[in-house]
């Protein structure tokens, strides 16, 4: 099923429309043309919603937000929704700062996503009006681990029943759920918290894949968390063959991303449904 | 000929005031580095008069415009052209927003271009107030083929007439085209539509090979096309070797500009002139 | 003793907050995650008190700086002088134009640094109210040479008295200076300055240096330089072994940073103390 998902995003190359941070985009653009998307960047409030009117969905990441791409946020995601089109919410530090807590709260009450990714204390802090964010990363009192598996399970599905969203939360283990199904995904290395951006280009390739799949949100986020994952795996045991470091194994995570086809992404994937 | 432009760029290492797109400025700036010359990149109107005024050319580049950075875009036009420095336009993405189109007729009034360069799609909608942009890549229907070839470059000069400008239309075949003459370029490999920014890189590794040459600027700008094509094509094979994808790719084209010298450019440029 | 530098980087992990350029920044991110530090880049004034108070030191670079970025910089050095978290700045064109040579006066007036790192066009311009800055490369008329040495250090140190802060003045030799003492330090490959940032790579990282050694902040520095060099010579043996350029020397750059142990930087650095 989850390679089907693949196919279908070679097969539609859905153009995706992302307003996000300038720390990652390069990355995000090029992950985008890898999985068989591709990507335009547009933030002015003065094109926004033309913009994500010729694309096929939206991709919403709210690292180095400012005032300025706040309200183009909103205005591309509502046009969005007028549209039908997928819209994915990143909330990169959301708790880390009032700033990025507010405007996540400001987006989730005025548009309507499709899929939300982030971390566990991101996630948390959404849902909960708390959390205990620090930078970026996700604080180590929130991990998830087999003893707190089922409670976070029951806490996304509540999220997503809420929220209308697929909820993503990665980590260690990934959990991609709705009101009823969540995969639980256990591909990845520990190296993809060592390079950054490597939630925000998960974010940006699921925009894509959703939008390849708008009757398969649930299938197509968890799709494009396995093929994440496992390219994680392929690009660390070629930076291991190489003796390299983070920055090649940036490199090796995209070129894995543009070389997977389905059937290695059926044989690779490593998940079960709870 | 064209060999004598890239020896240029490598001796006079002329210094390149770029405002340009948070997407692929890394690259712009490296692939600077790489062929000889040197970037500095400024966009704010309290600036931009100035940094111009110590560089020898300018690169203007409209992807992820915004309403500050337009009006740096048209101060540091009329400067340079004040000064007598080359200014090269890369109207990424005119023709699929009206902010974009507006901005680059706007450029076009108030600015003397020595060089304009963009796929057909964006070059049709400067001249023509049409074409059918989606996103930042060239619409299919406007694909150049052999049949429609040499009405493109019927086009390119009178375009070229009209605006006094160089005209470089790139994709699958290259044209660059003054009023009299046009070089139609066939370099280059399709996986260069797979990575952000080789429009980008192209058009700012020209502004260094127009800066250095300001008496052949035609030849300039096909010297530019033909190692951009030609470094692609060494990159590609460079890539099949170690089974990379695109993000590698990328890395492997700005080492070859890197390391590219007139005997390899003479012997790999493939072009005729019409 | 520099090595025991490094050790404290890897082992406390410092959260290091940056408001830097947008050419630049998705290497700093990389290089402070190499190291051992860990990144987060945010430049609105709505938040950036706030980010700096949950970070453990502060990097400041004003290359690619607006009107917006400005305020965020005081904003977040003047909280970050109230907790006492160390601050750094990277001064980039300080003398190239009047926007970034006030912007970098005011700074020095507003922000108490304890270390500015720059080339020497960069830190005359700083000092002297002058300089001969063009672009974002030092001029060759401020070259430091066998001759000019002594001076040089002089110079430093007299500036270290002046503003309080360890100043680091890098090229071909590097010097790093307190009040009483210089390291001058000899690592280093040429096609560093072939690079676009590595300047600015150098400055984020040596923030996760002294605020993970905020008892040596003159040491800290010092090992940063090396350890930037002394990656940089491992970097170009891995490049020219593969016959690559400036782009892969880049990311063989971080790599290198990454696998660094206390040993080898031992081992390879090069420095004598004046």
């Amino acid at each position: 099923m989850l390679e089907k998902m693949l196919i279908n995003v070679r097969e539609k190359m859905p153009l995706i429309h992302n307003i996000t941070n300038y720390v990652t985009v390069n990355d995000c653009a090029n992950i985008l043309l890898a999985c068989g998307g591709s990507p335009i960047m547009s933030d002015d409030i003065g094109e926004v919603e033309e913009i994500t009117a010729v694309c096929g969905g939206l991709n919403i990441n709210i690292g180095t937000l400012n005032e300025r791409t706040v309200c183009s946020m909103i205005a591309a995601g509502k046009k969005a929704n007028e549209l039908g089109h997928p819209v994915i919410l990143d909330p990169v530090g959301a708790g880390a700062s009032a700033l990025r807590t507010n405007t996540a709260y400001k987006l989730l009450e005025e548009v309507k996503f499709s899929v939300i990714r982030g971390n566990i204390s991101e996630i948390k802090t959404l849902a909960l009006g708390g959390g205990t964010t620090k930078g970026v990363d996700a604080d180590v009192a929130d991990k998830v681990t087999d003893e707190t598996l089922d409670s976070v399970i029951s806490f996304a599905k509540a999220f997503s029943e809420k929220t209308g969203a697929v909820i993503v939360i990665t980590g260690a283990t990934d959990i991609v759920a709705d009101t009823q199904k969540a995969y639980v995904i256990k591909n990845g290395v520990p190296i993809m918290s060592r390079i950054t951006g490597s939630g925000c280009m998960l974010t940006a390739m699921m925009a894509a894949y959703i939008t390849a799949n708008p009757q398969h949100v649930l299938e197509a986020a968890a799709a494009a968390v396995c093929v994440m994952g496992l390219c994680g795996e392929k690009a660390d045991a070629v930076r291991k063959e190489h003796n390299a470091g983070n920055a090649s194994f940036r490199n090796y995570l995209i070129d894995e991303v543009y070389k997977l086809d389905d059937a290695a992404l059926k044989e690779g994937a490593k998940y079960e449904i709870r």
